[in-house]
């Protein structure tokens, strides 16, 4: 459960916003389903399905809008993601990591008994072993994709050969299927020059081909074939290789895709729905003011977070510790901050800023109009 | 309320430390009741008093532990970080930074009116008119530190002139006592050589004592001196001027703290207690292996995480995502990691490592003997 939610009183009053506690995480939901929208409009368009990330929002009322609009399930790098939002109702699960030891199997297990849907991804023949085991002892069937390396390095069998052996043994086991093959080029996602990353992409794209070729030629079918990112969804369905995208940080976007040009003619498919919202809580050096977030409420991994009002353009944020910020007014601006401004931040590095909160704040223009638990939140295990 | 708890099962069962779910933050209770002792003693030996800092620890559980040994209560940095102490039976509290607006001011009254102590820094003569309202309305008296700039920038009066005209706006408002001056000195805490850091400390602590000397002269008394960190703790007491510490890292003590001489004379006072631990999910490389611990899990805003055990020495970490390390094996070693295999890993950062986990592990030697729930985790605002 969330902690307490602090403005359940502001809600549906006219301007409330302006009000909200800080520091919060204001998810301005016009712009969040513009941005759904835009996506599922592209995926259409492209004939390619969509299985979005929940590791981005970690937030069940998030994850049924993506469902509502046609996605085949929610992935999940971690199992404790999946539980949370299966208990808040989500019954549709790709398990992007490997889930590995006695005791987080037997949790999959259990999960998979309450799910309509629920696969895992494997590159580990002892993984394979200990899962087929587990299913045999429940009774049910377990579907798996063998993860494939593409040029991460961080999961994924790093062979044809390696891909096939994991085949032969989760066809050796009764309860294994395999479904088909996971292929994530994490790397490429932030290359910002869009034909680099096209050739990024489609490199780390033909690995996974040439896979399911050698796999299909020994009769392992491989109707999955999923993988790429917000980064490189416009590029992925050219290539013909993935059947489904696990897009994720498209639905707010942040500081760090901002820089990245997602089509390659530099339009905006995707705009910021996240701020932090923080408040002056010091104002007593010219020229500088002291806010209420810092690296506990801004992921600092990434680029700094960027006004998006509240104070003037060219304001630079910095970390100015794990409670606080310090803006930076532009030189020759002479009109100081003040203890209480409300000073909105575009999230730098969307996913691990949104495990730092929580609750959403919901927006729409000037209204608080609802709150959305982060269910996932703090969910790694 | 914190998450579920995943691992009740293994409590008080011989060895279940190995059998963690992870990622864990695993808190070792001998260790940290050591460090708790060794600075009990050493600010028992300087006749100087502790007011820890909750910020670290976020625990009421270790908050209990720190006022049984004589704290004269805790330091929280946000207002909601005390209300969930003060929800989980802590009653002392200094909130370290202005507590700002109109709706924070109401909760800090309620606050103020559920415990035995509270106290609250000011910087602006707009906010001590807020208080003075806030406590009139409610009727009851409101205890009020002058927070000094010595030098971090970020809070704080900037000079002599501005902390009179705080402390004669305190005066005039019925219901405001000043108990004294906060000062600190949050840029000095991790300069590594101690000489260097002891020299940019009492220049720090020198600026404050100024500023009481003014304002005793004046007639406004100073009973409380307060700031200082773990990083001076050993210098402060000499310089005659605070007459408590605002100690917090110590309790468990980090990569970052380690690299800093805090005694003068290399020897350590304070041991690590606590860990992250993780386990390898994947191990297709050659020398590396992937373990569940990202950057949601461990705070990278400093050092890297150090391997405390499960990997050979000289193993190198290094974040590969929100949810992924990579742990570099050294060269030439040819026993690789497997998935599943444990690692623990010494925090770089405590305090925002500590605000990633819903609960601590704690355990004495290899036994897993206590859950603590981390009330005040993500209580930013």
């Amino acid at each position: 459960m969330p902690q307490v939610f602090l403005d359940r009183d502001l809600i549906g009053r006219p301007g409330g916003r302006r009000d909200i506690t800080t520091p919060a995480l204001v998810l301005d939901l016009d712009v969040l389903e513009a941005n759904l929208d835009a996506m599922t409009a592209w995926a259409t368009s492209q004939d390619i399905a969509l299985r979005p990330h929940a590791k981005t929002h970690k937030c069940a009322a998030i994850g049924r809008l993506q469902m509502e609009r046609g996605a085949l399930g929610l992935c999940c790098a971690k199992l404790a993601e999946a539980e949370a939002l299966n208990a808040a109702g989500l019954r549709r699960f790709l398990l992007t990591s490997p889930v590995v030891g006695a005791r987080k199997v037997t949790r999959l297990m259990t999960l998979a008994a309450q799910c309509e849907d629920l696969m895992v991804v494997v590159d580990d023949a002892g993984n394979v072993d200990d899962l087929a085991a587990a299913a045999k002892a429940a009774g049910h069937d377990l579907a798996l994709l063998i993860d494939v390396d593409v040029g991460l390095r961080r999961t994924g069998v790093t062979s044809t050969e390696a891909a096939l052996a994991l085949a032969e043994r989760i066809a050796a086991a009764p309860r294994l299927k395999l479904h088909g093959l996971q292929g994530y080029a994490g790397g490429v996602q932030h290359i910002t020059d869009f034909e680099a990353r096209r050739r990024a992409s489609h490199e780390s794209l033909a690995i996974l081909a040439a896979v399911r070729a050698a796999l299909e030629a020994a009769d392992h079918p491989c109707p999955i074939m999923t993988g790429g990112g917000t980064g490189t969804h416009a590029i992925d369905p050219a290539a013909g290789v993935l059947n489904e995208l696990q897009v994720g940080s498209y639905i707010v976007s942040d500081v760090e895709y901002d820089a990245v040009d997602l089509t390659g003619d530099a339009s905006r498919r995707f705009r910021n729905a996240l701020c932090v919202y923080a408040r002056v809580v010091s104002a007593c050096h010219e020229g500088i003011a002291t806010i209420d977030a810092g690296s506990k409420s801004l992921a600092m991994d990434g680029p700094a977070p960027r006004v998006a009002f509240g104070a003037p353009e060219g304001t630079r944020y910095s970390c100015s510790g794990d409670e606080f910020g310090e803006l930076a007014l532009p030189r020759g601006h002479n009109e100081p901050l003040r203890p209480g401004d409300l000073v909105a931040l575009v999230v730098p590095h969307c996913d691990p800023t949104i495990n730092c909160f929580d609750w959403y704040h919901c927006v729409r223009g000037d209204t608080l109009v609802d709150a959305w638990p982060i269910e996932a939140r703090g969910a790694a295990a």
